[in-house]
């Protein structure tokens, strides 16, 4: 059987530096990500990322080993339950949490073949964006681009939220709007914005404009909507609906990447 | 000018009681639901629901003052920004707490016309229940039904993420599955539990069953998806996906409630 380390202070130097990330919402120092779960475990191995180490409450200790069996280079670490609870913060921890080399990708690898792109234009809630790569990977996305303002898709409460998608869908971050906007143009991408119904305007629905050819999906601000800056490049298109200002962005945006899939698989 | 009263004391037995709702997820003790923001103060007055107090930070009194302006039997309560934002404890509190007579909705009023209900079974997320709700409006549904281990529509984060639609949206609450079971079937709505796509399984997709009629959608449990006693009523319906095993629940729901719509406008 593995050996396994144990913590018992929480002054210990990686507790530290994974204490600070979860606060911060981001990678730790040595540029791991946070996967907190068993779910978000399983999901990292299945797909195939390297995971450096999986620190674990005493008590689920014996399960997290059986997670691991057979898997070699990973660090196993053993904290006393209540160390446990006070690193990770949540109140329903299942006293696991792997830190994983997240997938680094490149912005080709997010326009590969007939491109369905998903733009974050300043999404801020890390739980909206974490849910719409979670769609973006079920409804056959490409690939997903944050603009600088969005959410990272490193913070541990984004990575929740996608469910694992995060180790798998093609994502780039922290990108300059400007610099957004030239790579999906230089890509042949139509770009299509997602903006509530206004009286008087004449938008298209979503479901009037053609999304089977290579496009992106631009998702808002929660409060401020899409940017002028990516707006004035693209189709305003609004989901017909009554009574409301707007749906919650991941709402919507599954709603426009479900509205792409159905279009695009009709025409396969 | 009205005159405002002025608190300066967390000891306060108001404050208390509106501090107890919130760590709580509830009402407050005279009934009043907590709606926090400029937002859902507008909306709890276009909704013509009985805005009870008002709750406003010294450093925003004025803005606050002037949503109100003309309207009688509001009290406002000036308190200082500190002890407000003790009172508030989200991060990004705009310094104003609407103190709301909620609706009280009967049975009948969920199932007017053609009914399209929206079943919450054991949904427990508030966040996500209050994007079902505001997509539920959004997409003309009839209804809502909290079943019993569900979010609560009380909980001022339930009411925050419905962005105001659960002033509008006839709702009933904390009802025992067999008795949503039994209200559903009796006002002879065909009911539709969303479900994972399961490899091998003749499940019918959400596109392709006939949502125009007098229907319900079931969302399940964000773990564990509709329980056994409300799935034997109802026909297992999937959103296809690929590489996921499921969709965050909100936009599952979203999704179920646009495809039915959809339809609906098309018969229409």
């Amino acid at each position: 059987m593995r050996k396994a380390e144990s913590i018992t202070s929480a002054a210990n130097p990686l507790l530290k530096e994974v204490r600070r990330a979860i606060v911060r919402g981001g990678l730790t120092e040595q540029g791991w990500c946070v996967a907190e779960s068993f779910h978000l475990l399983e999901e990292a191995l299945r797909s195939e990322r390297e995971v450096k180490v999986v620190l674990v409450a005493e008590s689920v200790r014996s399960a997290a080993e059986a997670h691991v069996r057979g898997l070699s280079g990973i660090r196993i670490v053993v904290l006393p339950d209540a160390l446990f609870q006070r690193l990770s913060g949540t109140e329903t921890s299942q006293g696991v949490m792997a830190l994983v080399n997240p997938p680094a990708w490149k912005l080709e690898q997010l326009f590969r073949g007939c491109p369905l792109v998903v733009v974050l234009d300043s999404l801020q809630d890390p739980g909206n964006a974490g849910a719409i790569v979670r769609a973006a990977e079920a409804f056959g996305a490409t690939g997903a681009l944050f603009v600088k303002g969005s959410a990272s898709p490193h913070n541990p409460k984004t990575l929740r939220a996608s469910a694992g998608s995060l180790f798998r869908v093609p994502c780039l971050h922290g990108v300059d709007a400007a610099l957004a906007r030239a790579a999906l143009e230089q890509n042949k991408v139509k770009l299509y914005a997602g903006v509530p119904a206004r009286p008087g305007a004449s938008l298209r629905s979503i479901a009037e404009v053609d999304l089977t050819g290579r496009c992106g999906l631009i998702v808002g601000n929660e409060a401020h909507g899409v940017s002028e800056a990516l707006r004035s490049a693209a189709l305003e298109v609004f989901i017909p609906t009554v009574g409301v200002e707007s749906l919650n962005a991941a709402v919507a945006a599954g709603i426009m990447l479900y509205e792409a899939r159905r279009q695009r698989s009709l025409r396969s």
